[in-house]
């Protein structure tokens, strides 16, 4: 196989089907997000024996049991990729709407629409309802879609990209809407993302190395999520009840996603009254703290934190607690090193609050709030294809919204430039 | 001299300037411009002298006399600079406003506040005045800056490097909110295109091959402007007075620019009526055209059009003329051929205007206007740091606002996730 020649006809194909689903009207594009649902259903017995191919293989190849189980299609899950599909048939379409229109001094009257950004590239890992996930956000927001998922769950993704093919066939769109890499070959990869003329943006999903490497290859922008290294700040105003139950809920809700806590910070002035507390709830939730000296003098059990301590990402019952001077340090604490994703003063503070609202560079900031609503769901976003830790083109969590783009609409009546 | 070592050292300063300018209100930044027109004013016979020298190396050197004259300071030159820096005063400032805020049902407030990229590398050639245009944008829209100037425009450049730096000292900012690069080894245009650590993002303003250059090699994202192959098309229900006078002014109002119509395109219906007429006028301007068979059939004088002339950007009083069979001929051209610059429809048939503006993707399209409004100042930004040909981030003219991203902001009252 010339995996060359094969992704510049996906990618020559999927150029020539972008016009085609930019130009589809909503309710299209809904049924077709139905069908794929229904053509899923009606294929589960195909899914299941894919996946079990999949899985076995998986199994003689090693793969962890974490691993295995992110592979694995049920019935249950194929039930959420169903349910996936019709609720982002609900979602409302981000396409055609045109704004801001203002009339110019000139009498042309200029307005903003939002389009399709085109061909989107999507790399992922072992989890198959990534594919209906990416694919259904991206047919939703009128782009069309190179899917390339990873080389264990390769049978299953090709039985899912089948049901795509005969939703898209069944409505009338063309099945290149969506394509599904049909190859485990590293070199797809590297074509897929330096293919400027016929893919518009790449977006990783999956681990940080995966996400490093993508993005120090690509040539095609990407959109791209690194890590979470998260802060809480207890401020010298903050209302212990709320500190405690925030720091407690940011670091222990749940251990491994991005939005956790990994670092908390608190103002000298009240380290002694909140630390003694937080250390007793931690404490029964088994999570290991390390700890600047200050901290260590209150906190007895506490190790001692290093230099590096305070740019992991633990993701993980691991905490790191550094005691500020107040508001200044913290702020500088966070812009040296936070991953730029989420951040949370606990202060009553209006003006405190303000301060670290506008000077801390993360995409989310937050104010008396658990770092764990930093979510496309909670958001309102209805979906997320990620949380994009860039600041170009789309920040925090990306939903349909930054799959798109805006074209200057002009209307005029014969106007010309004098 | 360690190029490596010197950018480093010009990126650390910026990334920690960036903070300090971020946080600026908007009396500060204005101050800071106004302080900075003056040192220019008071520097004027500095800034001869300077030009002189690269004026004089430049004739040495052999740039041909377009060079020489875009590298010239003189007295209205100087003030052209002075004005554009109280005009970038009188703008608007894009930052801190907090907008779209909504309460989400866990009971947090969500909204999104306009912020600076950070650090913004400018690359460009010979014109000393884009040195202050870029700063002014850059420093309003609370960015820190590192600007990179062709080597003919080194002592020009460092003479206004020094007035800004005076401006800056003046008003209490570091002067390293903006930085001249003060070597002319090219090694540090391919350094600061990729230390990601300390720039955000990359804005060249030169030729198309610089900018392909950069392109390829940047790992920081770069906002480019690629060619402007911009279309006008005459549909079957123009108003015949409209097309004459837009496609007349597209093409001849100016030719060297970026939004200046090289290819038109005639529906068959109207072709014999309205080629002739506009082939008058084009002979006037002696224009030369280019033509498909259909053309030449109508217009004797146009010579063959070449496959190649359908994407060529002319810059120079040249037009080539396809007739085609009517709008889904049209909108297909221009997807294929254009650079997604600007493109116009005449057309008085709202039905076929909606049409076209929904299926041409392009930065802008317009309907019964000339290409030649697609201007920052024609669409109101105030002043434009650039026309983005990309679909990431900012599409078209590109004011402050493409010098910002935006963060969430979460206002809760002690809200944690269940």
């Amino acid at each position: 196989m010339n995996i060359k020649a094969y992704m510049q006809t996906l990618g020559s194909q999927a150029r020539d089907a972008s016009r085609i689903i930019a130009a589809a009207d909503t309710a299209l594009k809904n049924t077709a997000l139905l069908a794929i649902a229904d053509a899923l259903s009606d294929g589960r017995d195909k899914l299941l024996a894919a996946n079990a191919v999949d899985m076995q293989n998986g199994s003689a190849n090693g793969l962890d049991a974490a691993l295995l189980d992110r592979l694995e299609l049920n019935a249950p899950r194929i039930d959420a990729m169903i349910e996936g599909l019709q609720q982002v048939a609900e979602l409302p379409d981000p396409i055609g709407e045109v704004t801001d229109l203002q009339d110019r001094p000139s009498g042309i009257k200029l307005g903003k629409m939002r389009v399709p950004l085109g061909v989107v590239g999507i790399i992922y890992e072992s989890r198959p309802n990534v594919t209906i996930d990416a694919a259904s956000l991206c047919l939703k927001s009128g782009n069309a879609t190179i899917l390339r998922g990873g080389s264990e769950a390769i049978q299953s993704n090709q039985a899912i990209a089948d049901c795509i093919s005969q939703g898209l066939s069944k409505v009338g769109l063309p099945e290149a809407v969506v394509q599904v890499v049909n190859t485990t070959d590293r070199e797809a990869v590297g074509e897929l993302i330096t293919m400027t003329e016929s893919v518009d943006v790449i977006v990783p999903r999956g681990g940080k190395s995966l996400i490093e490497r993508i993005s120090a290859d690509a040539r095609v922008p990407v959109i791209k999520h690194l890590d979470g290294n998260c802060h809480v700040y207890i401020d010298d105003h903050a209302d212990l009840q709320k500190a405690l139950a925030i720091a407690l809920n940011a670091k222990t809700h749940r251990y491994g996603v991005c939005n956790a806590m990994e670092s908390l910070l608190v103002a000298e002035s009240v380290a002694k009254t909140v630390l003694p507390e937080l250390a007793a709830l931690y404490s029964e939730k088994d999570v290991e703290l390390r700890g600047c000296d200050k901290t260590r003098e209150i906190i007895a059990s506490a190790i001692s934190a290093s230099e590096e301590d305070w740019s992991l990402e633990y993701l993980a019952p691991i905490l790191s607690i550094k005691v500020v001077a107040g508001l200044d340090e913290a702020i500088e604490h966070i812009n040296n090193y936070s991953s730029k994703h989420t951040e949370a003063i606990i202060t009553e503070d209006q003006d405190r609050a303000n301060r670290f609202i506008r000077q801390v560079d993360s995409s989310s900031v937050m104010v008396n709030a658990s770092t764990r609503f930093a979510d496309g769901f909670e958001y309102g976003l209805g979906a997320e294809i990620g949380i994009s830790t860039d600041k170009i083109h789309a920040r925090g969590p990306v939903g349909l919204e930054g799959l798109t783009s805006q074209k200057w609409v002009v209307y005029g009546d014969g106007q010309i430039r004098q």
